[in-house]
């Protein structure tokens, strides 16, 4: 049992092959947790501009310890997930003299988990990968999974490749450092998580979110845990997303393109706010869900300071447009993960994939 | 059962999770295989410009009855498997409006197939690819057992994927087109073969090579079909290299090195032949075989007319520096696949990789 400074336990969490460790100050012993999941002879610590400064320097100096360490960043922010950036850290693990008994550590958000884990998932055809992640949003929803990619013109994660990490440490504690607009990012995807498999947790997290933007410790162990054990619960039926496990993507299809329509101004967990509401109303339009959800929904954002309508600057044609592009995208028409109610996905009987004509998703995005 | 043009009999090996199909004149049949295999909205038709003008088209036309099929190419040659050629193929599959729903199908040898499956196994984390091994090379051994990737300016493979294919499809018949000196490199990993797991099948390629190099259709097929059950039985049994699967590296790590120091002017199957003397050399020089196994080797290697010493344009400590850049160097030093004597590989005890001092390569590489 391990303990950490701040006096709250430290939980591990069952995500099928692999271990998701959260707790408070436990980012000391991040070396020997790493060391200990995925040995190595080298450890590559990944991280960007951003978090690198704050806190690579004591991981690869208590890494040091378990075997020979080398630190390599990338410039933060989505617009770098990039096969540019991809091609350059591996040629750096290269130079360094890295061979496949490498270990690759992830340390930042959802940006860098990704980017880093398709580095290591595609490094002399896969070497291990730990993530660190150090964004709420990469906390709540991103380190877990496996999912690895990069961005190309068109669109969001087209390339990449399922790597499930060897093992996931969160340490809520820096948080302390992420600003205020990324936990209010982040919180999008936990109420995602109420929406599509739990009632009472969209509610709790309802009720907690004043204690959740203040950044109190026990409320953020709680959210980060419940959110842990609903995704990796959902990707363990279903890795490789054959079925069930499309229901994550829930504000995702039209949240990615409006995303991309921004040109990444919008953060990752705002463009999904903004998803999940007109989503929602795309599932009230066609009859699967209440009148009223999308409402619902719609307020809990509001009220975590999130954005819920489509920016200005994006136009109506592009984001459909960009929808098209999307992965989901099956036979030529696009297919969305939508909830029936709270708590409640539709669409069980056709693969958790609803076909919607574009002319319906032009009314909402109107 | 399938029956072929040539009345020679079809063949289907269970390579684990897919079959391996040979014959001959069966590609009149590609299509159909392909569509029953790895059904698809849309079908993704890699080749390269040597191989495309011969063979794609009439593939493309029989693949558009069972779907949307486009065609891609790339330029033909080790030096164009490269992470921006996979980057514009890629960025192809996307304009063409390539979604989720796509298989693409490597038409060509091991330097397609290696291309193409990388593209397939990160196109949207991963779409399905049917191998059509165009080379005797690739349908000995490229095609068979997963491994995609491209090289980088620091070696060979040092980027991919273990990305099975749903079918490996073989025609015989186009070996015709092929141009001598790669069917003599073909026959390097036919030899190899023999070498790691049957000294019956070394005799029985050596007995053969008048016929094999005269391209008889008979003699192909047997080779082709054997080759492909001996590694696929490898294959089956460590699909990820963690064990006896690093048999098959046996010439490849002196191999690539000089395949690299080259710049490609090596076809892989010649720089292999060399390869596998000068470590079967090593596996004397250090006593884990007799003497003698190099020589025979040697022997059969010459026959087939393959090259068997170190070209004199690559220079011994520009090989060795090469070798410690290859993915099978682990904590430093680097690794060896070396036989016992024919038939049988050395160093089961030590996870089939047995680690040679500097020095040692060096004199064998004088």
């Amino acid at each position: 049992m391990l303990t950490s400074a701040a006096h709250e336990p430290t939980r591990v969490i069952d995500a099928g092959d692999y271990g998701v460790t959260i707790g408070a100050a436990v980012r000391h012993e991040f070396a020997t947790l790493i060391a200990g999941a995925a040995p190595a002879h080298h450890y590559a610590v990944i991280s960007d501009d951003e978090v690198g400064p704050l806190y690579a320097d004591p991981l690869v100096a208590s890494l040091l310890r378990h075997g020979r360490t080398t630190q390599h960043r990338m410039r933060a922010g989505e617009s770098h997930k990039t096969r540019e950036t991809w091609s350059r850290l591996t040629d750096e693990l290269l130079d360094a003299g890295c061979g496949r008994d490498t270990t690759v550590v992830a340390l930042g958000g959802g940006v860098v988990g990704d980017l880093a884990g398709f580095v290591a998932a595609t490094f002399m055809r896969g070497v291990p990968v730990i993530q660190c992640p150090t964004s709420l949003l990469a906390m709540i929803d991103a380190s877990v999974g496996g999912k690895t990619g990069v961005d190309t013109a068109a669109g969001k994660n087209l390339v990449g490749a399922f790597h499930p990490p060897s093992a996931v440490l969160i340490d809520v504690d820096v948080l302390r450092t992420l600003p205020d607009p990324h936990r209010r990012a982040g919180l999008a995807e936990a109420v995602k998580h109420g929406v599509i498999a739990d009632a009472g947790y969209f509610a709790r997290v309802a009720s907690l979110l004043p204690a959740l933007v203040a950044g109190d410790t026990p409320a953020i162990l709680e959210v980060v845990a419940r959110s842990v054990e609903i995704k990796s619960g959902i990707v363990k039926s279903d890795a490789r997303e054959s079925g069930r496990r499309k229901i994550l993507n829930f504000g995702h299809t039209i949240g990615h393109a409006i995303e991309q329509a921004s040109e990444y101004t919008l953060l990752h967990g705002e463009a999904v706010a903004i998803g999940m509401v007109l989503e929602a109303r795309l599932a009230e339009r066609i009859g699967v869900a209440e009148r009223g959800m999308a409402g619902e929904i719609e307020g809990v954002l509001l009220e975590a300071g999130l954005p819920v309508v489509r920016p200005t600057s994006t136009d109506a044609a592009t984001v459909l447009g960009a929808t098209r592009h999307d992965k989901k995208s099956r036979s030529g028409a696009v297919s969305y993960a939508l909830p029936s109610c709270i708590g409640t996905m539709a669409g069980a009987e056709r693969g958790w994939s609803i076909e919607v004509a574009d002319s319906l998703v032009l009314e909402v995005l109107a």
